[in-house]
C-alpha cells in the first residue's frame, strides 16, 4: 500500500466504488450500514487520513467563539452546547468553553476573560447581565445572550438576545394550573433579589394569580445565602421540604425549572404524598427526563435547538457583516405530562392511600 | 472617582476595610453575605476591573487543552467538564471543547482537529480508541483518556488513562443482584460489536453469571444500525420494550448506564409493571437523578470529580515535565437505592397490584 492512503485504495480494498467510499466516509445516509462499517473499518485499518486542506484554509488558531455557561452542572444547557459546537465548527471557528457560577456577574467575567483570550464573539448561555447601559456600550466584543436576560430598562438596541418571554410563559403555566381548578398554587422561586429569569417567572406567576382574582400567592424563595445552585434538584428538594414543614395549604406546585420540580416531587414522596393525587407539580424547561420520570412531568418546553441555532446565526451576522443587534423571542410549548390533575375530579381517600406505598420516609436524601 | 478604580476606592465607598473588600471579591467564606453583596454591588457600580496582570502573564492565546467529549448530550460528562474547566483555568490554559458522535473513531478525529488547532494536550472524555499501537505511537500530542477505554491488547506504556475497571465493577453489580436472590438477570447491552465500556461491562456480567453457575444470560443488544445514542433514556426505553414484547422471563434488569436504566423503568411502568416489586432495576454511573427518581435507583457511582482531576493532573505532568504515561484505576461505589429488592422475600400479589396505579398505558412516549 502506498502512502498517503487515498479513498481509491479503500475502494479497491473493499471492492466497492470510489463514490461509495466517499459517501460512507462523509456519513451520507444512502449507504448500507454494513457497507459503511466495512469501509470505516478499512479506512482505519489502512491508516487513511482525510484530506482536510479545505477545512484548514478556513481555520486559524485564534478564530474562536467563547461560550460562557452559567453553571455547567445545569445539564439543561447540553442541548444548546451540542448545537453550538456544530454551528461554530461549520463556520470554521473553535468553541472556547468558559463557566461562571451562579453568583458571578457575567459581563464582568466576560470583560476579563475576553480581554485575555480575544475571541471573535461571545455567547452567554443563561445568566443575567446587570450592568449599566454605559458599560454595555463600552463592551467591545460582539455578543448574544442565549436564554439569558437583561433588565427590562436596558435599551434593546444595545444588545442581541434569543430567549422566551419568560414572564408570559410563566403566566401560561400558572394559568394552566388555574384552569385545572387549582387556586392554592405554591411557587418554588429563586432568590427574592433575582433580576433575571427568576424575577420574570415570578412576575408571570403573580400576573396569572391577579388576573384570576387569587389574592394569596404562596411563595418559597431560595435564600440569598444558599450555596447550592438555585436551578437544581437538591434545591427543589430542600425548598419543598421547607414548605411541607411550614404546613402550608396548597394543591399545586409550580417549580421554576424541571430540576426544581423533580426535587420537589421527591420531597413530596418522602413526605408520603402522591403526585398528582395529593399535589400537582409542574416544571419549566422541557428536559428529556420529564418524559421518563414517574409520573411524567408537566413542563414548559423551551425550543433549545432553535434558540442555540438562532444565537449562533445572529452572532456570525454581527461578526461577518457588522450587522446591528437583534432580539429574537421564541414561544415555549406547554407539555401536560401526568403530574398535574384537575382539581374538580374528586379522588377518594382510599385511592390516594394506595399510591403512597413504597415511599419509605427513612430513605431520606443524603 | 479616579480611574482605574481600586479596591481602596471600594473600601472607602462601602465604609469597610481594604482587606474585607479583597476577601469579598475573592469569595472568601469569612465575609458576611450582606457585606459581600454590598461590596460586589459597589465594585460593579464603580466600574472596578480586577487586576489580572499575573493571570495575563501566565496566559497566551494558544495555550489550550482540547477536551473531546463523546456525545455531549450525555449529561454524565457535565460533572467532569465542570472540574476540568477549573483545573485547566488554574494552570493558565483555555479549554477548547470538541464533540464527537458515538460512531466516530476518536483518535482519527483528534488527529485532524489537533493538527488544525494545535492544543498543548488533549483529554478524551469517554469514548473508545481503537487504533493500532503504531498509530498511537505516532500521535504527537500529549493525551489522557478519561473514562474511556483502549483495547486490552494495547501496550499500557503507550498511553495515559483514568477510569474504573469496568469489567470488575460490572461483575460487582451483577453479583449484587445474584446475592439478592436473582438468577434471571437481563442485561440491556450496547452494540454487540462494541469494543469499549460496552464490551467490558458485558464481560463483567458474564463473569458473575459464570461464577454463580447461572447458564442462561438474557442479553438485549443495541442494534448496530440504531441511530439514537446507546447510553440514552430513549434507547433504554426501546430495548426494555423489546424485551417485554419477547416475553422473556426475568426478575432483574441490569442497564449499562443510569440513563438506560431510567428508560427501562419507564417502559416497565408503561407495561403496568412495578419497580422493584415486579422487576428489580440497577444502572451504572451514579448520576444525581438516581437519588431523585421514584423509586430511588440502584447504581454504581463513578467518582467523576476524582477522575477529572486526576486526568488533568496527569496531562499537565506530561506537558510540563515530559513525564511518562500513567494509568490510574479508581474504584466505583455500589449505591443500593430502592429499585432492587431481595427475591427471597415474597410479596403478595395484592400489594404488587396496588403499586401499579397511575401508570396509564395510553401515555406512551412520543
Amino acid at each position: 500500500m502506498s502512502y498517503p492512503v487515498t479513498i481509491k485504495d479503500i475502494a479497491k480494498f473493499c471492492n466497492v466504488g470510489v463514490s461509495t467510499v466517499s459517501r460512507a466516509l462523509n456519513k451520507h445516509s444512502d449507504v448500507n450500514p454494513n457497507t459503511r462499517n466495512k469501509i470505516t473499518a478499512a479506512a482505519i485499518e489502512l491508516g487513511y487520513i482525510p484530506n482536510n486542506n479545505a477545512r484548514n484554509l478556513r481555520k486559524t488558531a485564534n478564530k474562536s467563539i467563547m461560550v460562557i455557561v452559567k453553571g455547567i452542572r445545569n445539564s439543561f444547557f447540553n442541548r444548546f452546547i451540542h448545537v453550538l459546537v456544530e454551528e461554530i465548527d461549520k463556520k470554521g471557528y473553535s468553541l472556547l468553553l468558559e463557566v461562571t457560577d451562579e453568583t458571578k456577574n457575567d459581563l464582568q467575567f466576560a470583560i476579563t476573560t475576553a480581554n485575555e483570550k480575544k475571541p471573535a464573539g461571545i455567547i452567554f448561555l443563561g445568566g443575567n447581565i446587570f450592568h449599566s447601559e454605559k458599560e454595555i456600550k463600552s463592551f467591545q466584543f460582539p455578543f448574544v445572550l442565549c436564554s439569558g436576560q437583561m433588565p427590562s430598562d436596558i435599551d434593546k438596541s444595545l444588545y442581541s438576545a434569543v430567549s422566551l418571554d419568560d414572564r408570559e410563559e410563566s403566566r401560561k403555566i400558572t394559568n394552566y394550573l388555574i384552569q385545572m381548578g387549582h387556586k392554592k398554587i405554591a411557587l418554588l422561586a429563586a432568590d427574592i433579589n433575582d433580576i433575571g429569569v427568576g424575577k420574570l417567572r415570578l412576575e408571570g406567576y403573580l400576573d396569572a394569580l391577579t388576573q384570576a382574582g387569587i389574592k394569596t400567592p404562596i411563595i418559597n424563595y431560595t435564600p440569598n445565602e444558599e450555596t447550592i445552585p438555585t436551578f437544581s434538584m437538591e434545591n427543589g428538594y430542600i425548598r419543598m421540604k421547607e414548605l411541607l414543614e411550614k404546613k402550608h395549604d396548597f394543591t399545586a406546585v409550580y417549580a421554576l425549572s424541571d430540576t426544581i420540580a423533580i426535587g420537589a416531587c421527591r420531597a413530596l414522596f418522602d413526605h408520603g404524598l402522591c403526585v398528582p393525587v395529593d399535589v400537582s407539580v409542574i416544571g419549566f424547561d422541557g428536559r428529556d427526563i420529564c418524559n421518563y420520570y414517574s409520573p411524567r412531568l408537566a413542563t414548559l418546553i423551551q425550543p433549545a435547538d432553535d434558540m442555540a441555532r438562532n444565537s449562533a446565526e445572529i452572532l456570525f451576522e454581527q461578526i461577518e457583516q457588522q450587522s446591528s443587534h437583534k432580539i429574537i423571542t421564541l414561544n415555549g410549548i406547554l407539555e401536560y405530562g401526568e403530574s398535574v390533575r384537575p382539581l374538580y375530579n374528586k379522588i377518594s381517600k382510599a385511592t390516594s392511600q394506595t399510591q403512597k406505598l413504597n415511599k419509605n420516609p427513612k430513605n431520606k436524601l443524603k
